[in-house]
């Protein structure tokens, strides 16, 4: 194998490959990346840890095709310090790989190209486009509720589902028991009769990553236990979660009949502000609802007391309630409008919080004792 | 107390205050700051860590004049996240404050002022004035050296001396036993006479912070124990390292007669490159010298191997030599022409750095086996 590759061009391949291999591995292969060398002129760029699995194609000067492994990370700082502009050589013979650039040459130890695992697709029958700006979206307003307890594995991803009704639409959802994020769109062509499955987080922060630098479309490909994503230049493979996401439309309450109407952003600085004072253990806000009139507090034994009001739309009976001030904040900081609706019924009771009855994206908070 | 404030000015201060208070404290009352408003119209912030005192002033228009003291990070928090532009209330009565700004309002509790532990400044005999840009220099080419040893305490921070000579100097000087930095500047007017003094890392590092804000001149009072910068608005006291730095003057070499010319930019870029493959416990970069041809190489029984040759201007005898790659680079960081001075003997010798003989700043690095 020898092919030379432009700094810049190997660089963002590179960039994307090594985020996806792991820093510590116990199977050394999973540390490398596999490049080939085509004679087409192209050059493959391949990283996984054995769940997620990244394909990139790049330009390159092919002079000889061939396949080998490295060390993904290695490879990746020696290009980052090489200078801009210059052309990087690989010449992979005899169980090694050279690395030259202006003056530099590096020697790195390889490994065979056969011992490289790639994760078997299989079929993946459902096949639709999504705009890449509406995967942002569906990532963005959501993966924050994802949970990170290991225990309930199967929260740990974005629940992806269709539904067959008169509007056919496709929803996104993630949750940790405490919040619940939901955006629906339109149901793409195509993904009629999809399997309901789960993203994982990784897969999730990868893509995410990749799609700054997508414009277009996005193809989804998936099975019951596969998902592929192509972005162009890049295909992102990952095994799904092998799980059952809870009903969430369950939680998801409808007659809340107390009705907040407020400015999603001198409500989250409010909150932000109180929230100072509270300890690190409960971050309990409370909320004290009157007539047009939100009164924001927290009492900390050790720090004090602090109150502030916000002005807010309401007219319904006074009442009090106490939320997590972070996930409260986590979700108004994904309100883009200047209004946003809260859906309250007691203090004890699921809230509803959404920008209107026709925004995409849906908010659902459990509320704490305080 | 009661004293009303500009959100910007306070929080100046306070992120000045607030860097001195540790974060984890057995003693309560050193988490706190002391506000003092001064009849005159400005408050004083005052925080310690028994070690190291701030002392600031700012614009405050008093009602009551009075003083009290409470948490620092709560404080600097809640006045972080306040509006741009508010004005925040300061009151305090019956062993609690309120602080109050447009609609939000903290009440937090307090500890008396008599209880807060002030530094004992005693007599600082010798006193003299540095431009604020000299003191940067000296600060910001020497700190990288200090010892992080913590049994050899004598090296945790600066040694500043004066010399008697004809040419009156003022020296300070930083190592780590593995490389030292001296940076020489004219002895002040007032500086004669002044004891031999070590600066705490920690002071160095608040020093170096708050004269990013100061033009002109600060002045410097110092005692054997204790030295106090006067910066304007701010004032910080130190106490001073109670040991002997080692005469250090020994191992700054004088007869290295194998000369190195070279670009220090590309120098630290070629270590940074080939020292990619280096491990985390080595760092080990060999230099091979031979007529105006510099090769830089590292070897991994790991990784591989790594070369580049960099331009230089070398006539002595040919040899090899080892640095700590990281060292080295911490050095040429520091250089700021385009030609730096590598003054060699042998490979088991100290090596002296230095941009020419008329630059303040010199440095000597102790060689590796490689």
């Amino acid at each position: 194998m020898k092919a030379t590759i432009e700094r810049a061009t190997l660089l963002r391949g590179l960039s994307h490959v090594q985020s996806v291999v792991e820093r510590r591995n116990t199977i050394p292969i999973l540390s490398n990346v596999l490049i080939e060398a085509q004679a087409g002129g192209t050059m493959r760029l391949m990283a996984t840890d054995l769940d997620l699995q990244i394909d990139e194609t790049i330009a390159a000067a092919v002079d000889q095709p061939g396949a080998i492994t490295l060390s993904a990370h290695t490879l990746f700082d020696i290009v980052r310090k090489l200078p801009e502009g210059s052309q990087v050589e690989l010449a992979a013979a005899e169980g090694r790989i050279t690395v030259n650039a202006g003056r530099a040459k590096f020697t790195l130890s390889t490994l065979p190209r056969d011992d490289f695992p790639m994760i078997a697709e299989g079929e993946l029958p459902t096949t639709f486009e999504l705009p890449a700006e509406t995967l942002k979206q569906i990532i963005d307003k959501t993966r924050f509720a994802i949970s990170t307890e290991e225990t309930r594995y199967y929260l740990n991803g974005i629940f992806l589902h269709v539904t067959d009704d008169a509007q056919p639409l496709l929803r996104a959802a993630a949750t940790d028991g405490h919040r619940l994020a939901r955006v629906t769109v339109a149901r793409p062509d195509g993904a009629d009769g999809m399997p309901d499955v789960i993203v994982p987080r990784k897969c999730v922060a990868e893509l995410r990553k990749l799609l700054d630098e997508v414009d277009g479309s996005v193809g989804v490909s998936l099975s019951a236990s596969k998902i592929r994503f192509d972005l162009g230049q890049a295909i992102l493979t990952s095994k799904l979660i092998d799980g059952t996401f809870p009903d969430y439309s369950r939680v998801i309450p409808t007659a809340n009949d107390k009705i907040l109407k407020i400015d999603p952003k001198s409500f989250m600085q409010g909150v932000d502000r109180v929230s100072t004072i509270a300890t690190e253990k409960t971050r309990a806000v409370k909320m004290a609802l009157d007539r047009d009139k939100i009164i924001l507090s927290v009492t900390s034994p050790e720090n004090g007391a602090a109150a502030e009001e916000v002005p807010g739309e309401y007219a319904a009976l006074p009442f009090e309630i106490g939320f997590n001030s972070r996930y409260l904040m986590d979700i108004l900081a994904q309100i883009e409008g200047d209004l946003v609706e809260v859906h309250l019924a007691d203090a004890a009771a699921p809230t509803l919080i959404r920008e209107n009855d026709s925004s995409p994206a849906l908010y659902v908070l459990m509320p704490m004792r305080v």
